[in-house]
């Protein structure tokens, strides 16, 4: 028995990364300035420093009547004592100013009664609680304090932290600029939706994925269409592509038959070419990673489960790195496999699960498919589970850690 | 002692949410038609019926030979098998045709056989390995069959949910319309960020924030700005807004202090008005629901984390209802608490917790903050814990669910 075609060596995914990453030698991506109304989701290329105390003044947390604390010394529900209600700006010993929630606290108050701990006679007030000092007050820069790091460079930004941002008073910052992503397939039975098609055809569905992908990642993704198995029409698509991206990915024509032509056009284009062609990977063990003229080239297979597999392991992870994001993984939670799976020792394997929520505990059940063209095996699933290459399976009932890329079901 | 003012009575956030709907009747919202190019995230509005079998065809799954797999019995590593070479688009026993993965397996032949395990001489081909029936074939309509559903309508849509409907040929696919969410922040102290701020004054953070977590959510946020502690300025930028809008959403003057001017304001602008005011829900007890003209109006306290929570709490259902999303609940993880913390029995309160991760386990370590304007107590949170009404806190070391709003450090 011969083997007439294949790969001749399979790295592991980690070493493939390390090598493509030490050719590239990418530090972080440039920036751009941006309006706060527009910075949802981008990722902030330098920290926030608080420019400003929050809050701004020490102010009034509730409704009531600001005072000295020490004028309520003896106060209680069953004995009340009288202060001398003042509109001035400024208080002395034994009077007290109405404030509302959010006023800055009057000059000489150290604390604010609230409204129902009172009684109001004319221009007189009954109190009926004793005050620590500082009680019902926000004191200046009880939130933040000037000089301090509000938001770290790194950080997606969510609603919660464009509410900071506004809160200091700024209107535009500094984000990651998008990276711009070049899509290409390739294959001769590739066809655009929409159209009609002929037997042996099939419409193309890797772009718009991978796109989709691309544009999760805060990126921007440029379509190539589809270039036919051609040695010309190949090296004119991607060296179009390479003009006007930061990084180029094609799906297709990665294997080793008759049609795959990627490698040879990609080494053509120039230096280095490809530096790592078949991962110790499944599915998407034809995937392949290349650098030219300085840019990186992600070869995914034509198979739509192993190219979003193959964006998973090796886009995910540069594109975070271009962005300067802190964490390039995706949100994980644990859960205990409902059947057992056997992998292949040698490979790393992503098992595409969907996860179940029963009883506040998660269940993860295996999607059985066979190859890695069928897309429901995706569209089933709500997670990846990462087998190692060092073991042979998942025993029923081991508890495992999901990477998820859909929504659990509460 | 009196109780000047306050709310008269707090109404729990399910009994609430139960009467607002109750009057809304919001079935499913309008649907759009969109090319799935911009389909991204949006939310699908009718169930993808598949049109027709995928694969289209039975197609190989690798490169190797179409054969019978009658003519391969008892062939093995120790004893070949030889067929003939053909060309012909039809194949009889004893004949092989090569084909490449992808490719539709000629007429005749039910199985392949992989390069490897071949070896070819001239027009002869010798085959060391038995094959049953359909090995290496991708059969028709093994992924999914014509007229199954392909995907559920309340979908949101992802990026693998967009290869599948790229694989049927659609280029355009219907989803929810995105609700137009107008956002008016009201309150003299408030101040637009970017400009200059004397004493007293704040910079506007709410109007972000909450346009912020409505495009979350995919609906579209329209900005009134700021308005006054002034009955003519609320009610003419209400009315405007209402008119503009589907849903309406206010910050600040909710309270019951002098210059809570909102609930009067709205009620005078149609019926029923405001339907409940003050939750028993901590923060964002001075929430408040009310409907003018058929519309939805969320009243929200001007403090920033009262009302982020206000809206997690009320418009998030709302928005996933008008979406027809299958879930409106966000990515929940189970993990341990590292404090206790005590809570109010007869209020529903949220937490701001820090899920940590360690050595695959979460810790969930609350963050603690005295007031509702605590910006910090966000941005230094990824998550609430929820802690029901009848509760009075929550132990160390017990286990809880966490909705996760910003990503958890791996």
């Amino acid at each position: 028995m011969t083997r007439l075609k294949g790969f001749q060596k399979l790295t592991s995914t980690d070493e493939a990364m390390i090598k493509w990453l030490n050719i590239l030698k990418i530090n972080k991506f440039e920036e751009i300035q941006i309006p706060i109304k527009e910075a949802l989701n981008r990722v902030l290329s330098s920290d926030i420093i608080v420019n400003q105390d929050l809050p701004r003044f020490d102010k009034s947390a509730v409704d009531g009547y600001a005072l000295l604390a020490e004028d309520t010394i003896g106060a209680s529900q069953f004995k009340s004592i009288t202060l001398n209600l003042t509109t001035t700006k400024k208080i002395f010993t034994k009077q007290a100013i109405q404030v509302w929630t959010g006023n800055p606290i009057p000059e000489g108050a150290d604390s604010v009664v609230m409204m129902e701990n009172t009684k109001k006679h004319n221009s007189q007030l009954e109190i009926y609680t004793q005050l620590p000092k500082w009680a019902n007050v926000s004191k200046k820069g009880e939130d933040v304090k000037t000089g301090e790091i509000g938001l770290t460079s790194g950080t997606r930004l969510k609603p919660h932290h464009l509410a900071l941002i506004a809160a200091l008073g700024y209107t535009s910052i500094k984000v990651a600029k998008k990276p711009r992503i070049a899509v290409l397939a390739t294959g001769n039975e590739l066809v655009d939706s929409g159209g009609s098609i002929s037997n042996g055809k099939i419409f193309e569905s890797n772009r718009i994925t991978i796109s989709g992908l691309c544009k999760e990642l805060d990126s921007e993704p440029i379509d190539l269409g589809i270039a036919k198995d051609d040695i010309n029409d190949l090296s004119e698509k991607i060296s179009l592509g390479l003009k006007k991206c930061d990084v180029l990915i094609t799906t297709g024509g990665t294997s080793v038959g008759q049609f795959d032509l990627l490698p040879e056009v990609i080494n053509n284009l120039g230096n280095p070419g490809v530096i790592v062609h078949g991962m110790a990977l499944r599915p998407a063990m034809p995937t392949g990673l290349a650098v030219v003229k300085g840019k990186p080239i992600l070869i995914l297979s034509g198979n739509p489960v192993a190219a979003m597999i193959g964006f998973e392991v090796f886009m995910r992870p540069l594109i975070s790195k271009m962005l300067g994001l802190t964490s390039d993984k995706r949100q994980t939670i644990n859960g205990i496999m409902n059947r057992k799976v056997a992998t292949r020792l040698g490979r790393k394997t992503y098992l595409r699960v969907q996860v179940l929520r029963k009883n506040k505990n998660f269940f993860v059940e295996p999607i059985s498919a066979r190859g890695s063209s069928i897309l429901s095996s995706m569209t089933k699933a709500n997670g990846f589970v990462v087998v190692p290459s060092n073991r042979e399976g998942i025993r029923k009932g081991e508890l495992v850690s999901v990477q998820l890329f859909g929504s659990v079901e509460n």
